[in-house]
């Protein structure tokens, strides 16, 4: 069975955006795939710099992949603090590469466009991320149009170490492109983003959400007037969450008139509320209970430990440090 | 009682100059401090690309360290490799620096002068530097003037994390300018240097040393007339190696005249002969027996490894990633 890899950044306030377009389309991989799934906490120092952010936004983000369905029986889930190995790698990476291709990358160059003060840790990013996806001989590596540049630093890294220090020192993994079926809207109808400050988080409280969704921007049709669904936010998250039957019911109820926004905000809510009425509990739960999400990480690291290990072991005795 | 630290870049044919301009002022440093020597041979890999060669290099350099006198029982001599947590330190100090202190660093400015592709390992590798020396809490380190900037860096580095997560999470350490004692002139009375291919390989066996001093360039003063052993290749050399009372007595014969330069050179030969024969027997018997030199680096790495697992401990729950 071929491996895929997914790295998540662990950052605070999941919003729905994220689940829809990023978390859903990642838990669908583990039908096809051995999945590996890691919390990328040391890629997450290069901008969280206080430890207990750091430590809450680790355990958060583990409880809402755990909480959204990701069952560690079939995938492994861990952190990637937990296989420092990849340091290691890292650095055997880095000598094989020159500067140049790390000048041309995303990160540090919009870093730079915009003035910033890049640190190291975000230039050598690359780096690190190849040595994510080799260190675990991943197959298959399913990014957004934007990390596909990153991809290929790690297969042609790949390639030039099989190169110099034999064939199969490291599995060269193939770019697989996911474009996000939809873009999600946010409150405002743009792109759903924090930086637009226009998310719908995924673990708010029951009447929070429904006070949060009652806010998205709608046209003034008068309540009576038939409205157009086809680019209206509401109805397109609503287009995302429901049954096809309810969507077209959904449809009628915008073209025939008589319904205004409010109604169709409060199905919004209520087909939302549904599909994460019981994933909230478990998020509390998780969340409530540090020592069991502990307990899954350290038990994905074992699995991922194995792997590592003997991929450290075959590129150590390849390049002569053993 | 303060620990100093010492990194030992494996390379190839130790010669004369190493051995009395680096090697030996590095084993004195184990009569006043608690002495770390470790085997860089992560270093190493930014240039050596031939695993065997790595290797070779890693165990002759090693042999040559305890073949001149290097004390095990009171010093600790690893590999660098043997302690990877080298390069997890040096990725969490990689996020505290801007990329700038890099740019200025000497192995890039120079490469790029030459007009050399970088590797992000060259460019790295000052970070590197900094983990070797702040993971063993080291109180002293003692470098040329031309590695003054490194250490600098590892220095800034640590005020920083401390300044950052607290007081105590890594040991400032004190730079230490060793300028040599002397230049050691090589064949041709230029500083011994590979890069001026007029080097006096150290464990060359007593024929072939005593040639290649024979070739040693001096002026051509008849046998009958008095010398000048000032500035004089042979007498310089001569003065390092033999007791005042030899130098002397030397220092007579060239000024008394009725002696060829042939006969200082004989001089030469026998005093650096005498010093070398037993440390070259010891050279060949650890060469011979990869395995026991092997058995030497296993125990140094567990000292090491004591000593970086505190660090690292303390580093990872203070950052927050553990």
């Amino acid at each position: 069975m071929k491996r895929a890899l997914t790295g998540i950044k662990p950052t605070g306030n999941v919003h729905v955006g994220n689940w829809l377009g990023m978390i859903d389309p990642a838990l669908a991989l583990a039908d096809e795939y051995e999945a590996f799934y890691f919390i990328a906490d040391y890629h997450a120092m290069t901008t969280v710099r206080d430890p207990a952010k750091l430590r809450k936004f680790t355990l958060e983000t583990t409880a809402t992949w755990l909480a959204l369905g990701l069952n560690t029986d079939r995938a492994a889930l861990f952190r990637q603090s937990d296989v420092p190995e990849v340091c290691e790698l890292a650095w055997i990476l880095s000598c094989q590469i020159p500067t140049g291709v790390l000048e041309r990358g995303h990160a540090v160059k919009s870093a730079k466009d915009g003035g910033l003060d890049v640190n190291v840790g975000t230039w050598y990013y690359p780096v690190l991320m190849s040595a994510d996806i080799l260190l675990y001989d991943s197959d298959i590596v399913p990014v957004g149009r934007d990390q596909k540049q990153h991809v290929e630093v790690a297969r042609d890294l790949a390639v030039k170490m099989n190169h110099h220090f034999g064939e199969g020192t490291l599995a060269v993994p193939t770019v697989s492109i996911k474009d996000s079926v939809a873009t999600i809207p946010g409150l405002d109808g743009k792109k759903m983003s924090k930086s637009y400050g226009n998310e719908i988080p995924l673990w708010l409280p029951p009447k929070k959400l429904r006070k949060l969704l009652m806010k998205i921007v709608t046209d003034s049709t008068p309540v009576e007037e038939p409205k157009n669904p086809d680019g209206d936010t509401v109805f397109e998250l609503y287009k995302l969450l429901a049954s096809a039957e309810d969507t077209a019911a959904l449809r009628g109820r915008y073209l025939s008139g008589g319904f205004g926004h409010g109604h169709f905000k409060q199905d919004l809510f209520e087909a939302l509320d549904a599909l994460l009425a019981g994933p909230r509990e478990e998020y509390q739960r998780w969340v409530d209970e540090p020592d069991s999400v502990k307990q899954v990480l350290q038990r994905g690291s074992e699995r991922a430990r194995e792997v590592a290990a003997a991929t450290v072991d075959r590129v150590r005795s390849r390049t002569g440090l053993t």
